[in-house]
């Protein structure tokens, strides 16, 4: 059965091709999607599946029953662009300016959507059901992920798997774990409220500069004396902002920045820490400032069976040559919502064309990636499925 | 003759009070200025001095040699306006728009020259020469007083007095001390050079912000570690500028900020200390920092026996009725440099007018003064310059 | 094979219980062991293994080969014991004052000789050679390993097992892992030299204690901005030492600490940023600082398939009933020498005794763990050598 | 009359030099003073003064009443000794092992009897009473001064003097100056409460070293920007401790300092931004720490007139060849506490014998002075006393 889906999928490859070039010239950006959705729910209703559109807002979830009784299967796939003008000279570029499919969702899109056109042809010998998740705004916090879940994508589904196409790791290979991947990224603000005045007269003033200086130096002492070493922790400053004449002493310093954790408890450890050390410094000087901690998505953290799986389904995919674990990365994806609820695991399909030297990263105006890399994904997604309808099956 | 002196003063407050109001009404800012000098040369010139002009770029030197042989006085009066819009409602106001005398200069020239009217009245009876300073840009470092003195309007000069109307002390009050009365007011800029990068990477880069806040904090201990506790240092920093993304780390931290000393072997240690503090901490995280120190003007030090004779001309002058002992202040004023050069003394004469609740301040678009303060200043500086012909008779 | 091996060691508990009960009562210091060596020699001796003493100083290797040719494995138990008071009320207390083994080592030592005797009588069917490494001083740096493996305690040697008993975690589990299990545990020393003075008199002063204080602060930002946010750092204090009257400002400051780490290129970046923060912070004060740092035992990084045999067996040795993949710990231990010449692998073996509420920790006074976990380690020991010797049979 | 006056002490000087000297040999400690004041008052006695003994424990006041109506002046001088060994090879070394007049208060109680018996020569002439205080304890806090006036010490006084021979001032110098003189010396303790714990676990621990490192840190910043730039203050840490094994993480930092100022509102002050520091960084580590502090003697002001009156009579006085405005010094004195409750003034009397090059400080085992500086002394109190006598005739 696998052998026939695969060469389904290469058969279709030219398709698969075409519908990514389609969307990467009707780029959308996050929250703001129209007419990606819409052709997303005309491919699967044309192949047959049922299908819900606006699930969540924008997102669209196609549904294949195989013929015999058996688990549910959830993939997911992204399909928002980024506010990014491309600087690539393609015939398939860009139509929309200042809008981008510069992370590879258009991929993630065209391959699902095939992974689907063949599901369908071996539908008689599936035992169990696909569930097809195409989740508008990734790229954007809250992201649509939440409010898919919310508005019912996960009823019924057992596991899910996801995947990334990876445009700095070379074709052929998956980068897989089976725990944390990827970090929670928050965003923090703090306001040092102190009392300005004039340089030549501090003891009349509470120096914002100075009490932010002094919170900047002791959030670091959380990282390291106040987590556990083996935890993975970075708070960062972005901005510190107090621009007054040069002797006129600050009222009002303004700082932001980032929170990067794995874990949940950590997270909130963290939390409680920053507001100690930000209440404590700024009273010791007599002074107040105001803490504001906005989270984003939670961390990525992979099922270890489901992590597992990859790896075993990896090793056994023909066209991939090298299979890693990962490392977790900083960078956020809101795939971690969907994990919360059910089993499953995302991983990192690599995408850099042989002889690549010095790939444009993600993001980057002239990001590109391989597209033989969407078949690998496509087979990858298919035999997690077909595997996944046998190892789930209920007692 | 001091009698004489008083009510000849007396006589021509009138006149006084309108050279006063003329001038507020056509202010010139700081190295601009181009009528005020002329009219100043012209009244001198009427008077029967002998005067120079363009001493120095704009400055006006109008001397006066009385009948009997004797020492040389200087006294000296800024004429430099300030970029303030006048917020007054006054017949006099200022007709220029965005400038406006709003430190009391206008007052100071207008007291000298009647001053001068009046010693010429009484030129017979004076045992010594007169040297009127009309000073230029004494609000804009590097300030006028600095090329005067190299353009030699202190050539021959004893002795030299000058007094600033102070519109916060009441009037009838003088306050004169015996050592320093004025800070030195440096500025400085310190350009933190870290490496920036992604805010969960802080392992690729050097934060500026971490670097920028450390100098902070440590800087401080110049003042309470490093200087003499006997001796006032102030540094305060007015700016800290480090805007980013919230979760990018900084390349780049630009502060800026104000140093106050009293002695000049102690500013010059500040600064030794201030560059050798920036660049230990900035090497202790691999990265440099640029520190530029501009100094403004030096600390005015009275010499000790012309402030006495500031105080002792002030007890004995009828309209002075409190004769106060200075704290030093942390301003700078460019009289600082005379004082390098000759002896002397400056120092405040009151000019808030009586049942003023809450004065507005030097700089205030709606600061003013009280008139009779005029007629004060210049019997003080009338007075000191009898006495001091008295005083500075050489063996 | 297997089975009649467990049958043995069954058979031999009692012995091996009294062989630890022996060294128990007489255990040594260590670098200072010498009954304890000879008595595991003797015992080899007597089973007719091949014998080398005083290998690397006071080390026993003790070699047997298998009727039939293989590959050769090492397997390592300690022998010294801790300058601890036994607090213990036991038939088989320590008989020496101030000396015990509070760590296991006897309990390593006689599983291992009883495995060796276990391994003997089967002899006939072992394909391999076993080479039986009982080390001298684990618990004093630079510890046995080091010196027995520049002796040539290795050689021939194909890959290495050695075990803990771990009496804080339950009889019948075993903790493994495939990677770092144990970090580098590092000393330093830090002596700022300042210069002293009067307390009132700070200017003349190069304050030792305000420097170290710095020194202190900033080192902690080398774990939460130098090194990667996923790899594990600890730098921490235990002395700050600098006692001199109330009013005498300090000339010097020690300071000593430990650094922890699992990657060597990590702990050398470490330890030269803790160089570069020691150096700018005290030349920031125009002091100067020492730092000397000592490299204890390196990380225990477990090899990864010998990690995952150790798994596989654990899985199938019946009366292990729990096996955990192991997070890595701070404690040193100079196995890790081992690993950095030969593969293997390290793993815990739970030792406390059913219903223990609140354990004694290793290295109190109180110290004990269940025998009966002995003959587990012995089995697990017995079977990893029977494992390997199938699994590298080399081509 | 003065003229009198000084031959009178002229004559007398080998007396004063014996009495000196005697005292030299037999130092009492303070609060243990039972031989010097006994001594003290046979002396006034035998004068023919009325005497009290043991006024506020130890102390001895004798009054001296001129024979004429007039005002009552105080002389005091102190009479305790140190607990340091003698390390000078003299004639008239301490007799009492391990306890020296080291700071010279056996010269200030010869040259105060001596004036006593020469003021009693010209007694006739005195136009008031003189009040001499012959104070223990000043060298050991709380001090003799504090419970020798509560016990009446300055009833009907209207002016205090007092001086201290001054051995690293050259002999025929008088320093004086006419406001704070002296500062205000107090002692504090801090004790980090913590918790301690592994040197690896950090997260289980609230490191007292990195606490205590942060409160030395930041109580700096009171002095430079807290109080008033004009304002003097110090806060000194003499001691830091916490030592523990180099892997262990404190549980508790104890640290010792002093704090010096002129005022006892910037006193005060400092003492509630030091708690509110200390609390705040606590707070910031869910720590605490406990702080005390102990308030020394306060700061000596002298009294403006006073301290003119001293100037004028020293440049009266023919034995003087330097009058010289003297700065603040840091030191302690408890002469501070007559000034609090009567018009006075303290000054310095150089002792130091000519040609000598690096002369040692008080307090230091070889400390020596001229002796011909009690003549000084005695001259000087005595004119001061004559000249108030005029000075505070009552209307």
């Amino acid at each position: 059965m696998i052998e026939k889906l695969d060469e389904i999928l290469e058969e279709n490859f030219h398709e698969m091709v075409s519908v990514r070039r389609y969307l990467h010239q009707h780029p959308e950006l996050s929250f703001k999607e129209v007419e990606t959705p819409k052709y997303i729910a005309n491919y699967h209703r044309n192949l047959g599946s049922d299908v819900k559109e606006f699930v969540g807002g924008r997102g669209v979830v196609a549904t294949l029953k195989g013929k015999l009784p058996g688990p549910t299967v959830a993939l997911r796939a992204d399909f928002d662009a980024l506010p990014i003008q491309e600087e690539n000279d393609l015939p398939y570029k860009s139509l929309v300016p200042g809008v981008m499919h510069a992370c590879g969702h258009d991929g993630h899109t065209a391959q699902l959507l095939l992974l689907a056109k063949a599901l369908h042809a071996i539908k008689d010998k599936l035992a169990g059901t696909v569930v097809f998740i195409h989740q508008h705004a990734e790229e954007y916090a809250p992201g649509g992920a939440i409010d898919m879940i919310k508005d019912g994508c996960l009823e019924g589904v057992d596991v899910i798997f996801g995947t990334h196409l990876w445009a700095t790791e070379p074709l052929g290979k998956v980068q897989y774990n089976t725990g944390a991947l990827m970090a929670a990224a928050d965003r923090f603000e703090i306001v040092v409220k102190g009392k300005g005045g004039h340089g030549a007269q501090p003891h009349y003033t509470k120096d914002a500069i100075l009490i932010g200086s002094q919170i900047v130096q002791s959030l670091q002492h959380i990282v390291s004396r106040r987590v556990d070493p083996l935890d993975s922790v970075v708070i960062s400053f972005g901005a510190f902002e107090a621009k007054n004449a040069f002797n006129v002493i600050a009222d009002t310093a303004k700082l932001e920045g980032t929170v990067r954790t794995f874990d949940e408890g950590v997270q909130n450890n963290v939390i409680n820490y920053m507001k100690e050390v930000i209440d404590g410094i700024a009273q010791s000087y007599g002074a107040t400032a105001q803490f504001n901690y906005y989270k984003g998505y939670p961390a990525l953290i992979n099922h270890h069976d489901e992590g597992e799986l990859v790896k075993e389904v990896s090793l056994n995919t023909p066209s991939i040559k090298e299979v890693e674990y990962a490392k977790p990365q900083m960078g956020g994806e809101d795939f971690s919502y969907y994990l919360q609820h059910v089993k499953g695991a995302f991983f990192f399909t690599g995408a850099m064309a042989p002889d690549t030297v010095d790939p444009y990263p993600h993001h980057h105006p002239k990001f590109n990636f391989d597209e033989k890399a969407m078949l690998h994904a496509a087979k990858l997604l298919g035999r997690l499925t077909i595997k996944a309808f046998d190892e789930y099956k209920r007692g």
